[in-house]
């Protein structure tokens, strides 16, 4: 279940010229005061998703006195990420005991209503944002050092004393991004629910960008590149804020594994370093993610600078095929795709690597680097053909993968952005699975975004905005004011991690239909 | 059960004089650097007292990776009142997570084997000296900002991740007292366990001496006026420190009720406030503790200053008598005496009464006070012949108390501290009540002093030793390095409180033992 890489002995490469032009972009983070608009009470409802209901103005906050047990719920209006800051105080008698409360902090109102002593997942109950502190001394300014992401924060008093109460005088929350809303013009529509789309998807996209592109700021809080790639492409066509991309390819060239593969994630705290994870598609990915970066900045350097890399993923990623030109799943966690439980990825990592060597013999093309192109060009003629031989099953009209010939949605979507297809067999391909409804769903954003993404490319635009309304429309439905890290229509309480109490609900991936909407629909 | 005292209404008179008087003498605390011994295991044995076993040498401290639920438990080697810094770093693959882990402090181990999640007193469960820290970003120095009383620190690792585990690098104390030990000569003796009574006092002493004389240095943290009493006697006879004695002493004249009672207890945070607690027993010995200090400083400015407090506080008491001159009992937390359930004090605070009106007239007569000299002579008398009259059983040979005419130590004791009865008299009633073993005991070591002292004073020094070897060596054979609040040698999970989790191990009124030793053994 649980799905971590470790290499101890993994080497690491470091290109101290790539990793000083990562630091040279480095962003300025913009800070941004707010306060929290009113006192509201989180009640649960039939399904899993609360309401929130305004109990009081926030102008009332210091007149509630906290005794043990009492809490608070303040709602700051929208989804947050920031440093909080508190003012309290006491009231009663001399305060003769430390203050002793809890703060939890919820980016949507059903984190408020889940308790983290259920908490039983495989990752770290760490990431539950919730702290528990003394204090001896009222008055005090409770300055936190650790950033939150949220909309909700629960002061609950764990205990004063018989003799005074707790007040809380003032709460401030310096939010922070890399970048700010005024920069974007919302998408002019007559439709709400696409205006609401873009405008949750900005939210998303903004809190995320920080010091690198966060994957969430909530969980895990760093830069992965899979994720890079479509926060990337949403912010191309709204804050444009280029430097912060190239700071990303940077790092990921920066440092590699001593084969040159690129890592799936990296930290910059609190010091530059790769992780030991590695996935198949992630590396892959790393040259698609540099050609749109270059197509949209026009920045010849780096993409000079940086080709090698993405060279050499596709050269490592081609190791990985037999005498029948199929890829060779992995084991452990070596490729992404999706979550979906029991996901076979065979079929779907011919797709990218399709996808992938197409836009990498683009880089090639554009650098005058005609024998790479031509290598690159001769690999995806042979896999698409490999495809089509052994992977389509010609009585269903759909894409297998794997031993057990399965059929998913993610292998369709892929070979269908691979263009292992054409447009019309595309479309009918992507018809019969979404009729079928095959077992093996899509359960992340990511893999729902390529799934539109595909119906576009086959020019079933309608059914792209329709399916979009259901699936992102879904979460807005639930109160989303950013869009989340899963979201299964059909399974609300869906977390790969075992528990949904350490799920994102601000992530990058998901902040796509502002890109699709943008793309396709201006 | 609960014992606490609310008055909102209280009306508070302050001296300004006398709070600039008491800030003059403001301590500068005294730092010492204290590192860990070693690393151990408390060990649970079948009664409730764990045994401490060393595990490995600190040295070793680094090597120790913690994992989930990983604990290491250190000991500083005696008990240590200060503020706690620790170097933390992970190892293994990348920080992927927020370290969340635990800090415990115990002042004897006993606290280490509890569980605060069980505490269901009524005192407030942020005494409990426990904190739940997420730290983002390791290596890192925490340098906590509280400070905490403890031997033992066990730091427990909630959770890390799959990925990698935290690492305790260096954990440092700075240990602070207005006080240190170099200052004192300890007591020569053969006898082994006379040098540990003197030794655990005089560490209990100084660990309580801060910047004012706290009552304890885990909970409360605050100058009580009972526990000054007794502080300040042992300080004359070892640290000397005159100053802190005369600040506290000038902090309860410095703020009073209107009508001019002093508090039983103040808080010199976040700014200086006198409690709405009021003891009669406490605010009486004001005169007494005001003596003492003029006797062993020999300041006859502040004797000056402040003996008008001291006579106020007798005028007050001396309101709560009636006709036959019996001491008429408060209502709630009105006297203190000591924490034995069901106490009647009434012939207790007789005595009290008359201790403190002989203390007052030798004030009186030492500033040439005549006339409130000869009235509380009067009071003396007055009050001493009631108690023989009506309290005095004569069948029983004891005192009484109460109109169930309850017999306890208190009684006795009281009265014999009073001289109510001659020293003889005094001797053969102390017989008895041991001899009875009468329901109502001592709980406290505040009361179990008065009983040593009052053996002392009828001459039974040999007994008074004995008991002192019984009572506060019982302590010490369980592994005291300071006395403690409370212990009762036939039920050692008492406490006042409903839990004995927030019970304090170091506790000033427990300190007498070094004073009793050098004042009627030297």
């Amino acid at each position: 279940m649980p799905e971590v890489s470790i290499d101890l002995n993994m080497v690491r490469v470091t290109n101290d010229d790539f990793v000083k032009k990562a630091e040279a972009c480095a962003p300025k983070l913009q800070e941004t005061v707010v306060k929290p608009v009113s006192i509201v009470d989180v009640v649960k409802t039939e399904n899993i998703y609360p309401d929130v209901v305004v109990k009081d103005s926030i102008e009332n906050l210091s007149s509630y006195h906290l005794a043990k047990g009492d809490k608070l719920c303040l709602d700051f209006g929208d989804h947050q990420v920031g440093y909080v800051t508190l003012k309290l105080a006491s009231v009663g008698s001399p305060q003769d005991s430390p203050a002793f409360f809890r703060l939890k902090f919820g980016e949507i109102a059903k984190e408020m209503t889940e308790d983290s002593a259920d908490y039983d997942g495989w990752i770290s109950r760490g990431w539950i944002q919730e702290e528990f502190i003394h204090i001896d001394v009222l008055p005090a300014e409770l300055k936190l050092p650790r950033r939150y992401a949220f909309r909700y924060l629960e002061i609950e008093a764990i205990d004063t004393s018989l003799k005074w109460q707790m007040v809380v005088e003032d709460v401030t929350c310096v939010s922070v991004s890399s970048v700010n809303m005024d920069q974007v013009k919302p998408i002019k529509s007559d439709d709400e629910m696409i205006r609401t789309l873009d405008k949750v998807s900005l939210r998303t996209l903004m809190n995320c960008m920080q010091s690198v592109f966060e994957d969430g700021p909530k969980r895990d809080r760093r830069l992965w590149l899979g994720d890079l790639r479509l926060q990337a492409l949403a912010n191309y066509d709204t804050f444009k804020n280029y430097d912060l991309v190239k700071r990303c390819l940077y790092l990921f060239a920066g440092q590699t594994r001593d084969d040159g593969m690129v890592s799936a994630c990296l930290f910059t705290e609190p010091k530059f370093i790769v992780d030991d994870t590695f996935l198949l598609d992630y590396s892959m990915f790393y040259g698609a993610a540099l050609l749109d970066y270059y197509k949209a900045s026009g920045d010849m350097e780096t993409l000079r600078d940086l080709s090698k890399c993405a060279y050499r993923q596709m050269e490592l990623a081609g190791k990985q095929f037999d005498e029948k030109d199929l890829l060779i799943c992995g084991e452990g966690f070596w490729a992404f795709i999706d979550w979906t439980d029991g996901l076979d990825k065979q079929a779907a990592m011919q797709g990218v690597y399709i996808y992938c060597a197409k836009k990498v013999r683009e880089i090639a093309e554009i650098l005058g680097d005609t024998e790479k192109a031509a290598e690159l060009a001769k690999e995806e003629k042979a896999k698409t053909e490999a495809a089509k031989k052994y992977l389509l099953d010609s009585e269903a009209g759909l894409f297998v993968s794997g031993p057990d010939r399965q059929i998913n949605y993610a292998s369709q979507v892929w070979m269908v952005l691979a263009g292992a297809v054409d447009k019309e067999d595309g479309a009918q391909i992507l018809e019969k699975i979404t009729d079928m409804k095959p077992e093996k769903g899509m359960v992340s954003p990511y893999m729902n975004h390529h799934y539109v993404e595909a119906l576009l490319l086959c020019g079933k635009k309608e059914q792209a905005l329709d399916y979009m309304k259901y699936y992102w429309g879904g979460m807005i439905s639930h109160g989303a004011d950013t869009f989340w890290e899963l979201y299964n229509p059909e399974n609300p309480a869906e977390s790969p991690y075992g528990s949904s109490i350490v799920n994102s609900y601000c992530h990058a991936w998901s902040c796509t239909p502002t890109y699709l909407l943008r793309k396709y629909f201006a």
